[in-house]
């Protein structure tokens, strides 16, 4: 069975809920390189008492230096919730390929509350390396996660 | 002594010109609490085959996860260039309370080709924690480390 988006977009919404039950913000990453997972990432501020550790740069960062991989290019990246403008400023550095998200951040900001109020496609359309972007998928699954959230 | 803004930069601009010479990227960054030094940081991205490694990442990441810190709101960040939408991304989420930047955003684009076209004021604006930002401090000082220099 060929996998698809919506395969891949299952276990980050999986990682997600399980970020969130350990304390941390809902938010979770998988990392896919010819159909295979190759990483997953989980929101851990709370956990590393790090503001930064968002699901998606702390998996970019660790599988970068892990693996001595400097270049995302084959690489797609599948992510609960549309990143921030650091995450998505991660993914431009690192040239990654191809980028799928399911809640959009003005989902988000209207379950939560605003945050950085720029999206993921500004930040990649003023870019000199631009990953694609396939956005909500999973969206309903998605925007469960998020249920009696509000941030911390 | 006073320690002004120009003390801070010169140690911000001597990390950027290390980090040069070591084969990474040249840029430094030096955080200050009650006029000390508490960490200094620099471009590591080559070093740790990380491309998120950029010195004010690199460093607030550390400084929070060393010292359990979550909020840097009493603290300054001086940086040897403005920081990209990441790392003013990362800067929001620490809620850091100062920047102080040398060379800007377009001077650097001017030098070194296109970034990510998105200046910190336009991340900071958007953003619900606004660091105060002071700019071009000894910026003479700031241009000198690029003299020669290119993306690589």
């Amino acid at each position: 069975m060929k996998k698809n988006d919506e395969f891949f977009m299952e276990k980050a919404i999986e990682l997600a809920l399980k970020s969130r039950h350990e304390g941390n913000e809902p938010f979770g990453a998988v990392l896919v390189k010819d159909e295979e997972v190759v990483m997953t990432g989980e929101n851990k501020v709370h956990a590393h008492s790090d503001p930064t550790y968002h699901a998606e740069i702390g998996l970019i960062r660790e599988f970068c230096s892990e693996n001595q991989v400097f270049d995302l290019n084959e690489y797609t990246l599948y992510t609960s919730c549309e990143p921030c403008v650091m995450c998505t400023g991660a993914m431009v550095w690192s040239n990654l390929g191809r980028m799928v998200y399911s809640v959009s951040h003005d989902q988000l900001a209207e379950i939560a509350g605003d945050n950085i109020m720029i999206s993921c496609e500004d930040v990649i359309e003023r870019s000199p390396m631009k990953p694609t972007v396939e956005k909500n998928i999973l969206n309903v699954e998605g925007l469960k996660v998020f249920e009696g959230y509000s941030f911390s």
